[in-house]
Protein backbone atom coordinates (compact mmCIF):
# COMPACT_ATOMS: atom_id res chain seq x y z
CA UNK A 1 0.00 0.00 0.00
CA UNK A 2 1.30 3.33 -0.88
CA UNK A 3 1.54 6.91 1.57
CA UNK A 4 -1.34 8.08 -0.02
CA UNK A 5 -3.72 5.36 0.25
CA UNK A 6 -2.81 4.88 3.70
CA UNK A 7 -3.14 8.51 4.53
CA UNK A 8 -6.72 8.39 2.65
CA UNK A 9 -7.81 5.08 5.56
CA UNK A 10 -6.09 7.76 8.31
CA UNK A 11 -8.06 10.61 7.31
CA UNK A 12 -11.29 8.55 6.97
CA UNK A 13 -10.94 7.54 10.47
CA UNK A 14 -10.00 11.02 11.75
CA UNK A 15 -12.84 12.75 10.03
CA UNK A 16 -15.38 10.62 11.41
CA UNK A 17 -13.41 10.41 15.29
CA UNK A 18 -13.92 6.65 14.54
CA UNK A 19 -10.93 6.41 16.66
CA UNK A 20 -12.64 5.51 19.56
CA UNK A 21 -14.36 2.18 17.84
CA UNK A 22 -11.30 0.87 16.67
CA UNK A 23 -9.44 -1.10 19.74
CA UNK A 24 -7.18 -3.64 18.59
CA UNK A 25 -9.86 -6.19 19.66
CA UNK A 26 -12.67 -4.41 17.39
CA UNK A 27 -10.46 -4.08 14.74
CA UNK A 28 -10.02 -8.22 15.44
CA UNK A 29 -13.37 -9.08 14.95
CA UNK A 30 -14.02 -6.65 11.69
CA UNK A 31 -11.17 -8.46 10.14
CA UNK A 32 -13.04 -11.91 10.69
CA UNK A 33 -16.00 -10.63 9.86
CA UNK A 34 -14.70 -9.33 6.48
CA UNK A 35 -13.19 -12.15 5.86
CA UNK A 36 -16.07 -14.09 6.07
CA UNK A 37 -17.97 -11.71 3.88
CA UNK A 38 -14.92 -12.39 0.95
CA UNK A 39 -15.36 -15.99 2.20
CA UNK A 40 -19.18 -15.71 1.06
CA UNK A 41 -18.10 -14.91 -2.40
CA UNK A 42 -17.00 -18.76 -2.60
CA UNK A 43 -19.89 -20.51 -0.48
CA UNK A 44 -21.08 -22.99 -2.97
CA UNK A 45 -19.42 -22.18 -5.79
CA UNK A 46 -15.36 -21.84 -5.95
CA UNK A 47 -14.78 -21.31 -9.67
CA UNK A 48 -17.39 -18.78 -10.27
CA UNK A 49 -17.02 -16.05 -8.28
CA UNK A 50 -17.97 -12.36 -9.01
CA UNK A 51 -14.49 -10.79 -9.23
CA UNK A 52 -15.55 -7.11 -7.91
CA UNK A 53 -17.48 -8.42 -5.13
CA UNK A 54 -14.25 -10.22 -4.05
CA UNK A 55 -12.33 -7.30 -4.75
CA UNK A 56 -14.22 -4.93 -2.54
CA UNK A 57 -14.36 -7.81 0.64
CA UNK A 58 -10.72 -8.11 0.21
CA UNK A 59 -10.32 -4.24 0.02
CA UNK A 60 -12.28 -4.15 3.61
CA UNK A 61 -9.78 -7.00 5.01
CA UNK A 62 -6.78 -4.88 3.75
CA UNK A 63 -8.51 -1.89 4.81
CA UNK A 64 -8.65 -3.15 8.86
CA UNK A 65 -5.75 -4.88 8.67
CA UNK A 66 -3.75 -1.03 8.06
CA UNK A 67 -6.36 0.37 10.82
CA UNK A 68 -4.50 -2.53 13.00
CA UNK A 69 -1.17 -1.81 12.25
CA UNK A 70 -1.73 1.61 12.86
CA UNK A 71 -3.76 1.54 16.28
CA UNK A 72 -0.48 -0.60 17.90
CA UNK A 73 1.82 1.34 15.99
CA UNK A 74 3.43 -1.52 13.56
CA UNK A 75 5.44 -1.62 10.82
CA UNK A 76 3.39 -3.98 8.10
CA UNK A 77 7.19 -4.49 6.77
CA UNK A 78 8.06 -5.71 9.67
CA UNK A 79 6.24 -7.95 11.16
CA UNK A 80 5.89 -9.79 7.60
CA UNK A 81 9.07 -10.29 7.36
CA UNK A 82 9.80 -11.96 10.83
CA UNK A 83 6.67 -14.51 10.45
CA UNK A 84 8.31 -14.81 6.50
CA UNK A 85 11.60 -15.92 8.63
CA UNK A 86 9.69 -17.99 10.91
CA UNK A 87 7.57 -19.88 8.03
CA UNK A 88 10.80 -20.50 5.94
CA UNK A 89 12.11 -22.12 8.81
CA UNK A 90 8.91 -24.30 9.50
CA UNK A 91 8.44 -25.66 5.95
CA UNK A 92 12.02 -26.07 4.66
CA UNK A 93 12.12 -26.30 1.05
CA UNK A 94 13.01 -30.18 0.66
CA UNK A 95 10.58 -31.57 3.16
CA UNK A 96 7.33 -29.44 2.13
CA UNK A 97 7.68 -29.00 -1.88
CA UNK A 98 4.21 -29.49 -3.57
CA UNK A 99 3.03 -30.73 0.27
CA UNK A 100 0.12 -28.90 1.79
CA UNK A 101 0.71 -31.06 5.09
CA UNK A 102 0.93 -28.53 8.22
CA UNK A 103 4.55 -28.01 9.56
CA UNK A 104 3.83 -30.40 13.10
CA UNK A 105 2.95 -33.37 10.03
CA UNK A 106 5.75 -32.89 7.53
CA UNK B 1 4.10 -3.79 1.83
CA UNK B 2 7.45 -2.65 -0.11
CA UNK B 3 8.66 -4.72 -3.02
CA UNK B 4 11.45 -6.93 -1.23
CA UNK B 5 8.61 -8.17 1.12
CA UNK B 6 6.46 -9.09 -1.79
CA UNK B 7 9.07 -10.80 -3.33
CA UNK B 8 9.70 -12.78 -0.63
CA UNK B 9 6.37 -13.64 -0.18
CA UNK B 10 6.39 -15.13 -3.78
CA UNK B 11 9.53 -16.79 -3.91
CA UNK B 12 8.30 -18.89 -0.66
CA UNK B 13 5.21 -20.39 -2.98
CA UNK B 14 7.68 -20.41 -6.02
CA UNK B 15 9.60 -22.91 -4.09
CA UNK B 16 7.58 -24.87 -2.29
CA UNK B 17 5.38 -25.18 -5.52
CA UNK B 18 2.56 -24.00 -3.56
CA UNK B 19 0.50 -22.03 -6.64
CA UNK B 20 -1.68 -25.27 -6.91
CA UNK B 21 -3.35 -25.05 -3.52
CA UNK B 22 -3.51 -21.02 -4.14
CA UNK B 23 -7.09 -21.08 -5.70
CA UNK B 24 -8.41 -17.95 -4.69
CA UNK B 25 -11.34 -20.10 -2.87
CA UNK B 26 -8.94 -21.81 -0.71
CA UNK B 27 -7.30 -18.36 0.07
CA UNK B 28 -10.40 -16.74 1.15
CA UNK B 29 -10.81 -19.96 3.55
CA UNK B 30 -7.06 -19.40 4.91
CA UNK B 31 -7.74 -15.23 5.30
CA UNK B 32 -10.69 -16.16 7.83
CA UNK B 33 -8.51 -19.11 9.50
CA UNK B 34 -5.34 -16.50 10.20
CA UNK B 35 -8.51 -13.85 11.02
CA UNK B 36 -9.95 -15.89 13.37
CA UNK B 37 -6.40 -17.27 14.97
CA UNK B 38 -5.67 -13.62 15.21
CA UNK B 39 -9.23 -13.42 16.90
CA UNK B 40 -8.48 -15.66 19.82
CA UNK B 41 -5.43 -13.55 21.28
CA UNK B 42 -8.83 -11.26 22.11
CA UNK B 43 -11.21 -14.11 22.82
CA UNK B 44 -11.85 -14.19 27.10
CA UNK B 45 -9.33 -10.28 27.68
CA UNK B 46 -10.04 -7.96 25.24
CA UNK B 47 -7.19 -5.57 27.11
CA UNK B 48 -4.40 -7.92 27.86
CA UNK B 49 -3.49 -9.57 24.86
CA UNK B 50 0.47 -11.06 23.45
CA UNK B 51 1.18 -8.52 21.20
CA UNK B 52 4.00 -10.52 19.87
CA UNK B 53 1.05 -13.08 19.03
CA UNK B 54 -0.95 -10.61 17.46
CA UNK B 55 1.70 -9.12 15.56
CA UNK B 56 2.03 -12.91 14.06
CA UNK B 57 -1.52 -13.63 13.19
CA UNK B 58 -1.21 -10.50 11.55
CA UNK B 59 1.09 -10.70 9.39
CA UNK B 60 -0.35 -14.37 8.52
CA UNK B 61 -3.82 -12.27 7.34
CA UNK B 62 -1.91 -9.88 5.43
CA UNK B 63 0.60 -12.71 4.12
CA UNK B 64 -2.57 -14.48 2.35
CA UNK B 65 -4.24 -11.50 1.37
CA UNK B 66 -0.57 -11.13 -0.70
CA UNK B 67 -1.56 -14.21 -2.15
CA UNK B 68 -4.88 -13.77 -3.07
CA UNK B 69 -3.68 -10.26 -4.81
CA UNK B 70 -1.40 -12.10 -6.93
CA UNK B 71 -3.41 -15.11 -7.95
CA UNK B 72 -6.21 -12.55 -9.37
CA UNK B 73 -3.65 -10.14 -10.46
CA UNK B 74 -4.99 -6.92 -8.30
CA UNK B 75 -3.60 -3.91 -7.32
CA UNK B 76 -3.70 -3.60 -3.88
CA UNK B 77 -3.85 0.47 -3.71
CA UNK B 78 -6.09 0.47 -6.46
CA UNK B 79 -8.77 -1.88 -4.99
CA UNK B 80 -8.73 -0.44 -1.73
CA UNK B 81 -8.64 3.63 -3.20
CA UNK B 82 -12.37 2.11 -5.00
CA UNK B 83 -12.88 0.63 -1.59
CA UNK B 84 -12.50 3.60 0.30
CA UNK B 85 -14.06 6.06 -2.60
CA UNK B 86 -17.47 4.07 -1.92
CA UNK B 87 -16.70 4.06 1.94
CA UNK B 88 -16.31 7.88 2.00
CA UNK B 89 -20.02 8.11 0.07
CA UNK B 90 -21.90 5.12 2.36
CA UNK B 91 -20.28 6.97 5.72
CA UNK B 92 -20.72 11.13 4.79
CA UNK B 93 -18.91 12.60 7.61
CA UNK B 94 -21.83 14.56 8.54
CA UNK B 95 -23.84 11.73 9.48
CA UNK B 96 -21.11 9.43 10.47
CA UNK B 97 -18.85 11.34 12.98
CA UNK B 98 -19.18 9.75 16.10
CA UNK B 99 -21.42 6.91 15.39
CA UNK B 100 -20.60 3.10 15.07
CA UNK B 101 -24.10 2.54 13.18
CA UNK B 102 -24.19 0.86 9.70
CA UNK B 103 -25.11 3.03 6.75
CA UNK B 104 -28.06 1.97 6.07
CA UNK B 105 -28.92 3.14 9.64
CA UNK B 106 -27.82 5.98 9.44
CA UNK C 1 -28.96 -32.80 22.30
CA UNK C 2 -30.94 -34.70 24.97
CA UNK C 3 -30.83 -33.03 28.38
CA UNK C 4 -27.92 -35.03 30.07
CA UNK C 5 -25.34 -33.52 27.53
CA UNK C 6 -26.53 -30.33 28.16
CA UNK C 7 -26.58 -30.81 32.14
CA UNK C 8 -22.45 -32.12 31.31
CA UNK C 9 -22.14 -28.72 29.56
CA UNK C 10 -23.48 -26.89 31.99
CA UNK C 11 -21.58 -28.64 34.80
CA UNK C 12 -18.31 -28.11 33.22
CA UNK C 13 -18.74 -24.54 33.38
CA UNK C 14 -20.20 -23.81 36.37
CA UNK C 15 -17.38 -26.29 38.20
CA UNK C 16 -14.75 -24.33 36.62
CA UNK C 17 -16.58 -21.00 37.41
CA UNK C 18 -16.52 -19.92 33.82
CA UNK C 19 -19.55 -18.20 33.54
CA UNK C 20 -17.65 -15.20 34.40
CA UNK C 21 -15.89 -15.74 30.82
CA UNK C 22 -19.24 -16.66 28.86
CA UNK C 23 -20.87 -13.01 28.09
CA UNK C 24 -22.49 -12.67 24.74
CA UNK C 25 -19.65 -11.26 22.75
CA UNK C 26 -16.77 -13.55 24.11
CA UNK C 27 -19.64 -16.52 23.02
CA UNK C 28 -19.66 -14.83 19.95
CA UNK C 29 -15.75 -14.91 18.99
CA UNK C 30 -15.84 -18.79 20.39
CA UNK C 31 -18.07 -19.88 18.34
CA UNK C 32 -16.58 -18.41 15.27
CA UNK C 33 -12.68 -19.27 16.21
CA UNK C 34 -13.96 -22.74 16.18
CA UNK C 35 -16.05 -22.74 13.62
CA UNK C 36 -12.78 -21.69 11.51
CA UNK C 37 -10.95 -24.26 13.28
CA UNK C 38 -13.62 -26.82 11.31
CA UNK C 39 -13.35 -24.71 8.22
CA UNK C 40 -9.36 -25.48 8.81
CA UNK C 41 -9.84 -29.62 8.11
CA UNK C 42 -10.74 -28.16 5.07
CA UNK C 43 -8.58 -25.74 3.90
CA UNK C 44 -6.42 -27.19 1.07
CA UNK C 45 -8.49 -30.25 0.13
CA UNK C 46 -12.27 -30.87 0.27
CA UNK C 47 -12.57 -34.32 -0.22
CA UNK C 48 -9.91 -35.66 2.30
CA UNK C 49 -10.36 -34.50 5.55
CA UNK C 50 -10.00 -36.66 8.87
CA UNK C 51 -13.14 -37.28 10.29
CA UNK C 52 -12.34 -37.45 13.77
CA UNK C 53 -10.57 -34.32 13.46
CA UNK C 54 -14.37 -32.79 11.99
CA UNK C 55 -16.62 -33.99 14.76
CA UNK C 56 -14.12 -32.46 17.97
CA UNK C 57 -14.22 -29.19 15.25
CA UNK C 58 -17.78 -29.39 15.60
CA UNK C 59 -18.51 -30.39 19.07
CA UNK C 60 -16.66 -27.34 19.67
CA UNK C 61 -18.95 -25.26 17.83
CA UNK C 62 -22.26 -26.78 19.47
CA UNK C 63 -21.08 -26.51 23.02
CA UNK C 64 -20.22 -22.91 22.82
CA UNK C 65 -23.67 -22.42 20.47
CA UNK C 66 -25.18 -24.39 23.51
CA UNK C 67 -23.39 -21.97 26.11
CA UNK C 68 -24.91 -18.97 24.28
CA UNK C 69 -28.53 -20.26 24.38
CA UNK C 70 -27.80 -20.98 27.97
CA UNK C 71 -26.66 -17.17 29.08
CA UNK C 72 -29.01 -15.54 26.67
CA UNK C 73 -32.04 -17.93 28.34
CA UNK C 74 -32.69 -18.60 24.81
CA UNK C 75 -35.14 -21.73 23.52
CA UNK C 76 -32.91 -23.85 20.78
CA UNK C 77 -36.07 -25.37 18.89
CA UNK C 78 -38.17 -22.20 19.34
CA UNK C 79 -35.08 -19.63 17.40
CA UNK C 80 -34.87 -22.35 14.51
CA UNK C 81 -38.13 -22.71 13.61
CA UNK C 82 -38.45 -18.68 13.88
CA UNK C 83 -35.77 -18.22 11.34
CA UNK C 84 -37.00 -21.80 9.75
CA UNK C 85 -39.84 -20.07 8.90
CA UNK C 86 -38.83 -17.36 7.70
CA UNK C 87 -36.22 -18.74 5.42
CA UNK C 88 -39.09 -20.85 4.27
CA UNK C 89 -40.41 -17.52 2.80
CA UNK C 90 -36.99 -16.15 1.49
CA UNK C 91 -36.43 -19.01 -0.39
CA UNK C 92 -40.34 -20.70 -2.09
CA UNK C 93 -39.76 -23.74 -3.30
CA UNK C 94 -40.26 -23.41 -6.74
CA UNK C 95 -38.18 -20.47 -7.06
CA UNK C 96 -35.13 -21.94 -5.48
CA UNK C 97 -35.42 -25.58 -6.16
CA UNK C 98 -31.60 -26.48 -7.39
CA UNK C 99 -30.30 -22.85 -7.52
CA UNK C 100 -27.70 -21.85 -4.84
CA UNK C 101 -28.65 -18.15 -5.67
CA UNK C 102 -29.16 -15.61 -2.32
CA UNK C 103 -32.46 -14.90 -2.16
CA UNK C 104 -32.36 -11.45 -3.32
CA UNK C 105 -30.99 -12.57 -6.51
CA UNK C 106 -33.84 -15.54 -6.96
CA UNK D 1 -33.14 -29.14 19.32
CA UNK D 2 -36.31 -32.17 18.88
CA UNK D 3 -37.30 -34.45 16.02
CA UNK D 4 -39.83 -32.26 14.11
CA UNK D 5 -37.52 -29.65 14.13
CA UNK D 6 -34.65 -31.49 12.74
CA UNK D 7 -37.42 -33.05 10.30
CA UNK D 8 -38.18 -29.24 9.22
CA UNK D 9 -34.43 -28.58 8.23
CA UNK D 10 -34.07 -32.23 6.91
CA UNK D 11 -37.52 -30.95 4.74
CA UNK D 12 -36.16 -27.14 3.43
CA UNK D 13 -32.56 -29.14 1.91
CA UNK D 14 -34.92 -32.09 0.24
CA UNK D 15 -37.81 -29.62 -0.95
CA UNK D 16 -35.19 -27.48 -2.73
CA UNK D 17 -33.51 -30.21 -3.43
CA UNK D 18 -30.15 -28.39 -2.21
CA UNK D 19 -28.34 -31.58 -1.23
CA UNK D 20 -25.86 -31.12 -4.20
CA UNK D 21 -24.74 -28.05 -2.31
CA UNK D 22 -23.96 -29.64 1.00
CA UNK D 23 -20.54 -31.25 0.86
CA UNK D 24 -19.29 -31.27 4.30
CA UNK D 25 -16.70 -28.29 2.84
CA UNK D 26 -19.50 -25.88 1.79
CA UNK D 27 -21.18 -26.54 5.27
CA UNK D 28 -17.58 -25.48 6.97
CA UNK D 29 -17.92 -22.77 5.28
CA UNK D 30 -21.14 -21.73 5.60
CA UNK D 31 -20.95 -22.36 9.62
CA UNK D 32 -17.96 -20.21 9.63
CA UNK D 33 -19.96 -17.24 7.76
CA UNK D 34 -22.74 -17.38 9.97
CA UNK D 35 -20.90 -17.23 12.88
CA UNK D 36 -19.39 -14.13 11.57
CA UNK D 37 -22.72 -12.53 11.07
CA UNK D 38 -23.76 -13.46 14.54
CA UNK D 39 -20.13 -11.90 15.39
CA UNK D 40 -21.19 -8.41 13.51
CA UNK D 41 -24.43 -8.12 16.43
CA UNK D 42 -20.86 -7.35 18.87
CA UNK D 43 -18.62 -5.49 16.33
CA UNK D 44 -18.72 -1.97 18.04
CA UNK D 45 -20.06 -2.87 21.19
CA UNK D 46 -20.53 -5.52 23.50
CA UNK D 47 -23.42 -5.06 25.87
CA UNK D 48 -26.22 -3.00 23.43
CA UNK D 49 -26.79 -5.81 21.38
CA UNK D 50 -29.84 -6.46 19.33
CA UNK D 51 -30.99 -9.71 20.76
CA UNK D 52 -33.95 -10.67 17.25
CA UNK D 53 -30.68 -10.32 15.02
CA UNK D 54 -28.47 -12.41 17.57
CA UNK D 55 -31.56 -15.19 17.82
CA UNK D 56 -31.68 -15.15 13.51
CA UNK D 57 -27.94 -15.68 13.06
CA UNK D 58 -27.60 -18.16 16.08
CA UNK D 59 -30.53 -19.95 14.42
CA UNK D 60 -28.17 -19.91 11.52
CA UNK D 61 -25.45 -21.19 12.54
CA UNK D 62 -27.52 -24.09 14.33
CA UNK D 63 -28.86 -25.07 11.40
CA UNK D 64 -25.75 -25.72 9.06
CA UNK D 65 -24.30 -27.79 12.26
CA UNK D 66 -27.31 -30.12 11.78
CA UNK D 67 -26.84 -29.89 8.09
CA UNK D 68 -23.39 -30.98 8.75
CA UNK D 69 -24.50 -33.62 10.99
CA UNK D 70 -26.82 -34.89 8.55
CA UNK D 71 -24.44 -35.14 5.96
CA UNK D 72 -21.72 -37.35 8.00
CA UNK D 73 -24.36 -39.02 9.51
CA UNK D 74 -23.02 -37.82 12.93
CA UNK D 75 -25.13 -37.88 16.25
CA UNK D 76 -24.97 -34.95 18.09
CA UNK D 77 -24.82 -36.41 21.61
CA UNK D 78 -22.09 -38.73 20.90
CA UNK D 79 -19.67 -36.60 19.59
CA UNK D 80 -20.25 -33.68 22.19
CA UNK D 81 -19.84 -36.39 24.88
CA UNK D 82 -16.81 -37.20 23.28
CA UNK D 83 -15.62 -33.84 22.95
CA UNK D 84 -16.80 -32.97 27.20
CA UNK D 85 -14.95 -36.10 28.08
CA UNK D 86 -11.64 -34.70 26.29
CA UNK D 87 -12.22 -31.30 27.76
CA UNK D 88 -12.70 -32.47 31.50
CA UNK D 89 -9.17 -33.63 31.09
CA UNK D 90 -7.88 -30.90 29.54
CA UNK D 91 -9.53 -28.33 31.69
CA UNK D 92 -8.83 -30.37 35.57
CA UNK D 93 -11.27 -28.54 38.15
CA UNK D 94 -8.12 -27.68 40.42
CA UNK D 95 -6.24 -26.07 37.56
CA UNK D 96 -9.08 -24.64 35.90
CA UNK D 97 -11.49 -23.08 38.19
CA UNK D 98 -11.67 -19.41 37.65
CA UNK D 99 -8.80 -19.21 34.86
CA UNK D 100 -9.71 -18.46 31.12
CA UNK D 101 -6.34 -19.52 30.32
CA UNK D 102 -5.20 -22.59 27.48
CA UNK D 103 -5.14 -26.22 28.78
CA UNK D 104 -1.68 -26.07 27.28
CA UNK D 105 -0.70 -22.86 29.51
CA UNK D 106 -2.70 -23.98 32.82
Amino acid sequence: MNKQTIERIRKFTDDRDWHQFHSPANLAKSISIEANELLECFQWDESNFDLEHVKEELADVLVYCRNMLDVLDLDEDEIVNAKMERNEKKYPVEKAKGSAAKYDKL
